[in-house]
C-alpha cells in the first residue's frame, strides 16, 4: 500500500480553488496526493496552475444540509464517497475532507470500516496552548460507556505516538478534580478500567491541566471534549485580542509604545501561529481502517497542504497498525 | 435586614491571617463584614492591626476530608456552618467562604435552604475573558434535566443584572453547535423548553462564543461547566505563559527587545490583572436564600476582599428577591 491521499476537493467553504493550491502545496512538499472531486472544475484550475495532479472523477457533493448517513449511500459519486472507496481499496492510505463533518464520519463509518477492536471512531484534536496533548472525542459520540473512554485512550496514545514523538504517552481521564471518586458513574467506571489496563495512565487529570503537561493524551465523551476545544480556542482569541487591544490602546496615548509594539509584533505572531488551528490543519477522525483528517470547513490553501500533510505522515508513521497493536493488549 | 456579610474566617489555604486581611481592607471599602470563627486565634490578629471588626466565636472548623454533609450537621460551631445559621436567621445577608467547596455547598443547602421554586442550586462563574458572561453549573450539579437548565437560566441571568449590568441578559444554551436538533437529549429538551418560556433566550452557544458578547449567561451542567471553566482559566495562562516566553527568548537575543517588552510590560499586565480569577474573588452559590460566594482556596487578602464586596453587592442589589420574581414568570 502506497501513502497516497485522496483529497475531497469539493469540501470546504473555499472548495475547489483553495483545495487545489494546497493539494499542488503539499505534492511540492512530496506528498503524493490525488485530487477527487468534478474534473471538469478540476482540469482547469490545476492547467492554471500547471500542475498535473492527479483527478479522481466524482462529479456529485454532499451539501451542509443533507442526512449524512443516506447522503453517503443514495450518493455513489459524491467526493467524498469516492475518497472513501479508495481508502477502503487500498487505492489511498488516508483521505482528507474539509466538506461536512457528518458526511466524513459517516464516509468512514459505512465505506471505510472500522479497526477491528474499535467500537466508536472518535474525532481527536491536537491542542497547541503550552505543552501540546491530544484531546478525545471532541464532537464524535456525544454519550459513551466507559469502555469506549478505553479505546479512546489507545487511540489517542498511538496519535501522540505519531504527531507528539511520544514513545509512550501518558493518558488522563478528563474529570472534576485529580482524586478518585470525583465525576460521574461514566468516569467512576472508567478510572477503574484504566487503571487496570496497561496504558501509561496517571489518572484524572482536568481542564486546568491543559498546556502543562500533565498528560500526553486526554480522555473524554464528545459532548464535554468539544466544549473544552471550542473553549480553548475561543480563550487563546480572547486572550490574544486583549493583548492587541490594550497595547493599540496604550500606542494612542504613547508613540514609544508603538515603536515596542512593532519590535516584539514578529514575537507576538509566533505565539499566534503556534495558536493557529490552520497549522494543525485539523482533527483526527481516529479508529477507522485508513488516516482520516477533518479540515477545518474554513481551510485556505495552508491549512489543507497541513492537513494533507498529517494524513500522510499519520499513514506513513502506522498509525492505524499502532491502534491494532494497542487494542488488543 | 442589613446586608451584613458573614466571613467564614477559618476556611482557606492561607486562613485565618489572609482572611482577617481581606475583611479589613473591605471594611475599608465600606462594606458591614462580620467575622466567623475561633476568637482566640481572631482576636490577636485583629489587636495587632488595630482594627475592631466584630467577631462571631465559632471555634470548630470543617477539614477538607470530612463529609461535607454529616461535618455540617455534627460541627454545630463549626465556622461555615455558624456563617450559614447567621444567613438563615437573617443576622447576614450573605456570606463568604474560601474553605472546602462541598462543605459551603451543604452549609447552604441544610442550614440556608432554597430560594423557593429552585430544586437545584449552582455554582455560577463570570468569566472574564472579552466579553464577561456568567456560566453555570461549574460544578454543584453534575448530572442534570432539562428543567434545572430553566432554573440555571434564571438565576444567571439575575447575576448578570447584578454583576454585568445587563438590564435583559440574553441566555444561550452550551452545545456543539448553533442549529436546533445539535446535542445530547438534555440539550434538545431544554432547548425548547427555553424557548417557550420568557427569558431573552438566543439559542444555542458554543465554547467559541465566549468572550464574543453572543450571550451574556450561558448554561450547562455541572459536569461540562466545570471543564470549561477550568480549560479557559488553562488557556488564559498558557497563552499568556507563551507570550511571556517568546519575548524573553527574544530579548536574550535582541537587547531591543528587552526594552520594548519593559515599555509594554504595564499594559500586558493589565490584561493579566482583568484575566485574574482573584479579580472576581470568587464563584456564586447561587439558589440559597442568600448571597453565598465561595472563594478560591488559595485567596489571598486581596482576593477575600473582592469576594465580600461581592457578596456584599449581590446582597444589596437584591440578587435572591430577582431569582424569586424570575422563577414565577
Amino acid at each position: 500500500m502506497t501513502v497516497r491521499i485522496a483529497l475531497d476537493a469539493m469540501g470546504g467553504d473555499h472548495a475547489p480553488l483553495q483545495v487545489v493550491l494546497g493539494a499542488i502545496d503539499a505534492a511540492a512538499r512530496g506528498v503524493d496526493v490525488v485530487l477527487v472531486g468534478a474534473a471538469s472544475e478540476l482540469q482547469p484550475l490545476l492547467e492554471e496552475h500547471d500542475s498535473d495532479l492527479p483527478i479522481v472523477d466524482a462529479p456529485d457533493r454532499i451539501e451542509m444540509g443533507e442526512d449524512p448517513a443516506s447522503a453517503i449511500r443514495t450518493k455513489k459519486n459524491a467526493s467524498v464517497t469516492v475518497a472513501a472507496r479508495m481508502v477502503a481499496a487500498g487505492d489511498a492510505a488516508g483521505m482528507v475532507s474539509a466538506g461536512s463533518t457528518g458526511a466524513t464520519l459517516a464516509a468512514a463509518a459505512i465505506v471505510i470500516g472500522r479497526i477491528p477492536g474499535i467500537s466508536r471512531p472518535a474525532i481527536a484534536a491536537i491542542i497547541p496552548a503550552g505543552e501540546p496533548s491530544v484531546v478525545l472525542d471532541v464532537g464524535a459520540n456525544l454519550e459513551v460507556r466507559p469502555a469506549h473512554l478505553v479505546e479512546f485512550a489507545v487511540m489517542g496514545s498511538a496519535l501522540a505516538q505519531v504527531y507528539l514523538d511520544r514513545e509512550e504517552p501518558t493518558v488522563g481521564l478528563i474529570n472534576i478534580g485529580e482524586e478518585a471518586g470525583k465525576g460521574r458513574e461514566l468516569e467512576k467506571e472508567a478510572l477503574a478500567l484504566l487503571a487496570a489496563g496497561s496504558l501509561h495512565f496517571v489518572g484524572n487529570v482536568e481542564g486546568r491541566d491543559l498546556g502543562l503537561g500533565t498528560a500526553d493524551v486526554m480522555v473524554t465523551d464528545g459532548f464535554t471534549g468539544n466544549v473544552l476545544l471550542k473553549t480553548a480556542e475561543a480563550t487563546a482569541r480572547a486572550v490574544a485580542g486583549m493583548v492587541i487591544g490594550e497595547v493599540a490602546d496604550a500606542g494612542e496615548r504613547d508613540p514609544v509604545v508603538v515603536e515596542a509594539a512593532g519590535r516584539l509584533m514578529p514575537h507576538l505572531m509566533a505565539v499566534r501561529t503556534r495558536l493557529d488551528p490552520e497549522v494543525f490543519g485539523g482533527a483526527h477522525l481516529i479508529g477507522a481502517r485508513g488516516t482520516v483528517v477533518i479540515a477545518h470547513g474554513s481551510s485556505s490553501r495552508f491549512a489543507i497542504a497541513n492537513a494533507v500533510q498529517l494524513a500522510a505522515d499519520g499513514a506513513a508513521e502506522g498509525l492505524v497498525d499502532r491502534i491494532e497493536a494497542g487494542i488488543d493488549v
